[in-house]
């Protein structure tokens, strides 16, 4: 607690990763007396609740991201650093990147989380998530790609196959996905070939549970399951996919297994921390839980480390009663904010009360002018729900500089049911 | 000539290449009785103007590009092909494609042009040229990739070669990139550092020829280096590079060498003909040019080949006076129009009379608010030519669809000087 003395040198915040609580924590420091370093493996700060936005030819990866350093080049107590970090000497307070190391005496792990394929890593080149601007634009070219090769294809059954697309996991990212794939082939791609009509593509979604948006409050479930029909989509509640080849999957539900033809398969069911969780935990001892995310204690630091925060997908924190909280924006910021606080407040010699998450509600677009929205106090779905959804994912994008402008090409996709951005690049 | 007998089977026209040339004559030829096969490897029309806005992280792939699908959409007549053309039989009339054939009456070639290494092939992973989407991003990975090494570096000599850029070519392409990163060095990174100054970048400009731009009026030329200057580019003329290697150049002025560390090079000098030309050519026996153009008739058709039309970069034409016409966007498009024209004449019988190329001036643009323009009845710099530059890019781009977008966020980057998609991806 040496901040109050002037003589002493400057208290040193490290924080890895530059997303939503990583960011947050680095602007909520700007008038500490800290000196923070943000270090991150990309360049940029991704908004990644519209990154299907970029997978489906809606928006460019541009749209949707801005330059960290941008963002902080104001903030002069803080510097950015691009680097992967590779390990953490918790007893010297050194975290080591590629070739070099930066000292701290706090740290902030906020490096997010990717998905698992529950022990099937041969899926991942088959059935690629939905995580980085990379994966977007991959995912982008195989959708489109798709479509070509049906128009190309003589073969009924290949052609058939081409046209059918499996979303694996019902969440929030599966149904947006596959609502905006429901869009793109009845109504962007609609006069677009002369082969083939876009219009008898195939979407399946499959999840496990047996609704989809599994953690929203049934009838929103049964709300988003409509809309993702009138769009199209065939909805396979109850089911998991138990192999993925380059020629199909096949589903398995209620002990029975279907084979279905497919050349696209869109990953987005099983969350897991960052490798970096596991390399802090062998380094601090710190216990992790089954999607590898490091347990925290009530201020969000570790157990034998309170130098030691995690915030966000990598954290594993609990709500008041226990319950473990969501991997979703809100808490990271949330997060983000506290532990800023409680580092001003340790400077100064003063404790700080445990983390609360103040839940503001939860909701989900499927496609054009449709969501559901689920305040806790209301619960609604329909165009009142996408319009909110619309407010409060504009309000926070258009917080980053310019970000009006997506504001703009939302408008006019909307109204032109135009996809412009949908490059087929490598 | 069996199109004006209505119980003849339809002409089949097959244009290769979906830019400037190959597009407008797809759509010149919207109301002809053909039927018409656009081929091209990739989905979208691209507005290379603008790639370097692209690579210096102003605009993204999705502000320059539109789907061909989409632009031919409501084009009965007219099918969209994706896909690479690897032979053509000029005597079954028919052009193979990877996996499959297509056939055609008439055959417009319009595939473009690349860069040419003058016997260095070597030199092409160490110095990128700037023609696709996917070289533009790496060129932005690379530019905003050194400053981040920079910022990182400790020794002055490497931090100092990271700070060094190259470009080779003083042609259009050269002096738009290096005005464009003098900017990102004196205006758009200027607060984003905290150890270096991107002030201090060394941006130089390598042109063989005496001056800048060779082909426009001397004055212009001269006004040109004079902006490139106050914007820090280095402008050597008379000079050329003699050696590339991962560590700096060799450029020789004069008969004396002189080293220049550096890790970025962009190449922007010595176009050559897709290598679909020299395909064509060897199935034939089609004159070629040094820069491996066919050598085309005053009909724009091939001399043996009177259904054989090239267009665009990938053809060797000549003004009245015996002149080549340049590689220019206007030279294309007038020349796709005049095929289409061609094309449907000959249908009716009737004879149509040479291709002649309406010059309507030159212009190419300096960094931010200045250019040369050469209208050929009037010649100027600076703001006025900057403005005209502006109007005639925009009101092409704004031909496409939603293109009006790219105005509004031109406008912010340059009210900003902000360039908000300088994302590095790979």
């Amino acid at each position: 607690m040496e901040g109050g003395r002037s003589d002493a040198p400057p208290h040193r915040v490290a924080i890895v990763g530059g997303g939503f609580g990583g960011l947050r924590a680095a602007r909520a420091l700007r008038n500490a007396p800290v000196e923070v370093t943000l270090i991150d493996r990309r360049n940029f700060h991704l908004f990644q609740p519209l990154l299907y936005q970029v997978a489906t030819g809606a928006l460019s990866p541009g749209d949707i991201a801005a330059p960290l350093r941008h963002i902080l080049r104001r903030q002069r107590n803080t510097r950015v650093w691009l680097g992967e970090v590779t390990g953490v000497d918790a007893t010297a307070r050194r975290i080591r990147l590629h070739d070099e190391a930066v000292a701290y005496d706090t740290l902030i792990l906020a490096a997010g989380a990717g998905y698992q394929y529950f022990g099937h890593d041969e899926w991942r080149p088959l059935a690629p998530a939905l995580k980085t601007v990379e994966e977007a634009l991959d995912i982008r070219a195989r959708v489109f790609s798709a479509f070509e090769a049906a128009e190309r294809e003589h073969d009924q059954a290949v052609r058939r196959a081409w046209l059918t697309f499996i979303l694996v996991g019902g969440g929030p990212t599966g149904v947006e996905l596959a609502g905006a794939l429901g869009e793109i082939a009845h109504d962007t791609l609609r006069h677009d070939f002369r082969a083939i009509d876009p219009r008898e593509a195939r979407i399946v979604l499959v999840e496990g549970a047996d609704r989809v948006l599994p953690g929203y409050p049934p009838e929103l479930c049964d709300k988003a399951a409509a809309s993702l029909t009138r769009l199209g989509v065939t909805v396979r509640t109850g089911a998991t996919v138990v192999s993925i080849d380059q020629e199909g999957v096949t589903v398995r539900a209620a002990g029975t297994d279907e084979r279905i033809a497919t050349r696209v398969v869109l990953w987005a069911a099983g969350v897991r921390a960052a490798p970096l969780a596991a390399i802090v935990a062998a380094a601090t001892e710190a216990e992790v839980d089954r999607a590898g995310r490091l347990v925290v204690g009530p201020d969000l630091s570790l157990p034998r480390h309170p130098e030691i925060f995690v915030i966000g997908d990598m954290a594993h924190a609990r709500d008041d009663e226990g319950k473990p909280l969501p991997g979703v924006a809100p808490v990271a910021m949330q997060q983000g904010t506290y532990v800023a606080k409680v580092i001003r407040r340790r400077l100064q010699g003063e404790a700080t009360d445990a983390f609360r998450y103040r839940d503001r509600g939860s909701m989900a677009t499927i496609g054009r002018a449709a969501a559901v929205a689920d305040l806790g106090w209301l619960r609604f779905a329909g165009l009142p729900a996408w319009l909110v959804w619309l407010f409060v994912h504009l309000m926070y994008i258009v917080g980053f500089e310019n970000r009006v402008l997506v504001l703009i090409q939302w408008a006019w996709s909307y109204f032109t049911w135009n996809r412009g951005a949908r490059l087929i690049t490598r």
